[in-house]
């Protein structure tokens, strides 16, 4: 194949998610053609996030420190926790401006069948602050699929027994949708989540 | 957006080629969620890469050394000089194993409109070789595009005042390719370039 380093460059590419040989051969001849300062700062950034990236130990966000700064921020509504799958759920949901409370990344939804099971997810830690901290409502916010179903269903057992409100973010029509093209499933959610004018 | 070192990460990601904010976003947790080695091999890699891989002074392929890996093969005929658009062209054609001659890479296609003019590509350097090499004929494998057709046309006029015989490589049906599929241009192509049984 190619000359030593630039073949060891392809087959690292490769191995990220979703990029294949001539994926990974297209951007390791961008990293080498163009600017080469771009390849050394983009060296840097992986190594800077693997090395000062952890994870927030209350609530598995991504931190700097050893919380992160939705978890350190005192202005945050402590008494309401929104239970996501992932990161980026996280950020999707600060966008919004909606919600004044705090998170708990699960690092994942239950899919059984990927040996993705319970004790796999962040959920020991989700109950362990349940009995810590002063939660009166949890809010699911998992996607509306199968495996955000088996999660929440999962979660909503666990969590019955304690004295807390468990609500899940609606699911219907996206805003700009239309009726007509809606699926089934949406509509017939839209209908039974129907709220007073 | 996210802390410090993931948000420069996702930064960096998103300027590769074909690489949109999501998908930057989702090499980076990938990146920090499984084994950081990977992430560390892979920063290496880069490094590795723009810091000793060079193009081949002669030919203008990757390589490690001044010249490529093909140029410093005493083997290869040198009276047969093929010409192509990038160094993975080379690699495309050295798995064919059909030949044994060596190469001149262009560093590109001639596209005028995107500012790619002769001047830009290794165009000069080509016509240098031929003045000291002992080349006898020189093949132009660019893709059957119309960036192909203008680089290779503009070459042969180039080339002609000079004694060499130029060729092209055929364009014609696909190996396992369907007649009743193939586009018109490619199947007058084939008609064209038709060759004895």
């Amino acid at each position: 194949m190619y000359e030593g380093p630039v073949q060891t460059l392809i087959d690292e590419l490769g191995r990220l998610p979703g990029i294949g040989p001539k994926s990974a051969q297209r951007l390791a001849f961008h990293l080498l053609g163009t600017d080469r300062a771009d390849a050394e700062r983009l060296a840097q950034a992986i190594t800077a996030a693997a090395r000062d990236v952890h994870f927030c130990q209350r609530c598995f966000n991504v931190a700097e420190a050893e919380e992160c700064r939705i978890c350190r921020d005192p202005k945050r509504d402590q008494s309401v926790l929104c239970v996501v799958a992932e990161p980026k759920d996280v950020q999707a949901i600060e966008k919004t401006g909606e919600f004044r409370g705090r998170y708990h990344v699960l690092g994942g939804m239950i899919v059984p069948i990927d040996g993705i099971t319970p004790d796999k997810l962040h959920i020991a830690e989700l109950l362990r602050r349940m009995g810590i901290e002063d939660i009166s409502e949890v809010v699911l916010a998992l996607n509306p699929t199968v495996d955000g179903e088996t999660t929440a269903s999962y979660l909503t057992k666990q969590l019955k027994a304690l004295e807390v409100s468990i609500t899940r973010i609606a699911s219907g029509l996206p805003v700009g949708g239309d009726l007509e093209y809606a699926d089934q499933v949406t509509l017939g959610r839209a209908f039974a989540g129907r709220t007073a004018m």
